[in-house]
């Protein structure tokens, strides 16, 4: 078996037993019945997904997976290529939103090149970022296909290698986030061909883009479907059509995390690319994954749509790098500590509501 | 001028200059414009409040008020009114929810008895909850007034000189919350005197009420509207008419913060009555409060509408506390340390997008 199957053949379903006594525990808190709403079922999937209804999430860990991508060429974005290497630069300064946000709630930020058009040589041998490099940069996909498959499954298996190599830091809640110039594109092209939307429904437009460069990225990515015919009951054959080193990588630190239940917290539209693709995969995984946010792009909404994923947060962000995720984790971990450490009627000698709490607060 | 009288008027406008420098500073980081949504624009008003555009958040407080009900009388609550006082013991015990998320996001939680129906003699000495006691619970008012005019004023009075005296221990934002048993029918009843709108359209259902039980207390709020004709142009007069002592405390509370250019972060339906009442005391404290959560209670969407707010969160919360209030902290601070810590394309050397970036990610 290769890597990737292996991994897929090691996730398995959630921790029943676990979530039951999760959810003994939650509908015993000295609280109105259910009155945490989104948190306690957050906390009783982080006890199936561990299978332990008291797990800890000490070591909070952020995945940032680059890659540049050839179909930049076609004018789809508004930042030129060389931003991708400024920004792997910044992070590792730690001046970027990701290392901020991941400060503030206390996870630590792993930066990945998956794929970028630059050399990173000097960061790598200093130990500042991890080279899984596929190659640099993928082909511009409006005119032949994005990667190889053996690309693909090179970019997927080096996201799994990723976690093998970081669990044993400490990792009990893996966030992901991504950095690449022009990957909105595939990430939409990837929805598109899953979801069977035409590419203008599932194609950001963003504060102030105009209807030209709208109409450019629509027909790039309709281009690109027509021309590949990537087989959506082929995940692989998706990502090496339209995708991206980085959603490739993302993909497998998705199945490598589910793997090892450890839980998966995607950050916007490209991460949730990476996501379906790991749940095209293994199904399985998917249950593994949770949705940081709902996203500015249109594309995103039909992601968490098609995953069954309701996000936790929805305040607009448009930014990734994980900086959804790592607010997210931070919802999380309140989660795990309320069904921990919140007293239980008993434990806390209160008089318990005569029926389960209606409209009323406690 | 009394000490309302004197709060009041020191309530400024939100500091323009302070708002301008912050937002050219969030135009110039690192990011695609605007791609952080509601962080950028929290963060300027956080600048506007304190007038600072490098506020500290260093000292976060959450005031969870109490206040006991003779409108519990009627049947309107699941629980039975010794539930207050016992939930008083588990703040101090540091196992109810909002010690939880308070420790977690580094919050001091500091109960206030505004006028519960028990006695926190030991409790008071001891330095564990603050005695403002306005009296032993409020009158029920399906058939009487809940309180005199005299009474709403020292409720209020008592919130501002909470904030005086808390502030001096550091109070850099400060969130709100409330316990009480029976207090979402006072809080009904308010947006409904505010709001016009019938009743039942601004009355909780919660989980699992049966139809009785929600006519119950609708019949409850509209008997007392009807009866004491609340006058919404006068704010006192409808916490007097069909309010409560903690509402009146976290009124004022919000009034105080106001006047000492402190962020002020409402909680859930209660809080957001206390709210209410301040905005209709100083319409200019209505710049100082912070929206935390979405509560399933119908009526908060009614108040967070009629305030202008747009929540931070909507989890499906209904506890109180300060719980959501605590949440929301965490999300403001993370805002204000993107504007400080964040580096800007200068400072990062990143190049900037040739245009206001759309739909495309950096």
């Amino acid at each position: 078996m290769t890597l990737l199957q292996e991994t897929i053949a090691r996730i398995r379903p959630l921790d029943d037993q676990a979530m039951r006594k999760a959810q003994e525990r939650l509908d015993n808190l000295a609280i109105p019945r259910n009155s945490l709403g989104r948190l306690l079922t957050l906390a009783r999937t982080v006890a199936g997904i561990t299978g332990n209804a008291r797990p800890s999430l000490k070591h909070k860990v952020i995945f940032t997976m680059a890659g540049d991508h050839g179909v930049v060429e076609e004018g789809v974005s508004a930042f030129p290529q060389q931003v991708t290497r400024e920004m792997i630069h910044n992070f590792v300064r730690g001046g970027a939103t990701i290392n901020v946000l991941a400060r503030h709630v206390g996870a630590r930020v792993v930066v990945f090149d998956l794929g970028t058009a630059a050399d990173f040589t000097g960061l790598v041998a200093a130990g500042k970022i991890v080279n899984k490099k596929v190659a640099y940069g993928t082909q511009n996909f409006a005119r032949t296909r994005a990667m190889t498959r053996d690309q693909a499954v090179q970019a997927v298996e080096a996201g799994i290698q990723a976690v093998e190599e970081e669990a044993p830091r400490g990792m009990d809640i893996l966030g992901l986030g991504d950095m690449g110039i022009g990957n909105t594109t595939p990430s939409s092209a990837i929805i598109a061909v899953f979801s069977g939307r035409p590419a203008r429904e599932v194609t950001g437009r963003g504060t102030g883009i105009d209807d030209a460069t709208f109409a450019k990225k629509v027909e790039v990515i309709e281009r690109a479907i027509a021309l590949h015919h990537p087989d959506p009951a082929d995940a692989l054959d998706v990502l090496s059509a339209v995708g991206g080193f980085e959603i490739g990588g993302i993909a497998g630190a998705a199945l490598g995390a589910a793997a090892r239940r450890i839980p998966v917290v995607v950050d916007g539209l490209i991460a949730t690319a990476g996501g379906l693709i790991a749940a095209h995969l293994a199904p399985q995984a998917k249950d593994y994954l949770i949705a940081s946010h709902r996203s500015v792009e249109a594309g995103h909404r039909v992601m968490l749509e098609h995953l069954g994923l309701q996000p936790l947060l929805d305040l607009d962000l448009r930014l990734g790098e994980g900086t959804g995720a790592a607010l997210a984790i931070n919802l999380i971990e309140a989660s795990v500590k309320i069904m921990i450490e919140v007293l239980t009627f008993q434990e806390a000698k209160v008089t318990e509501g005569c029926i389960a709490p209606p409209g009323v607060q406690l």
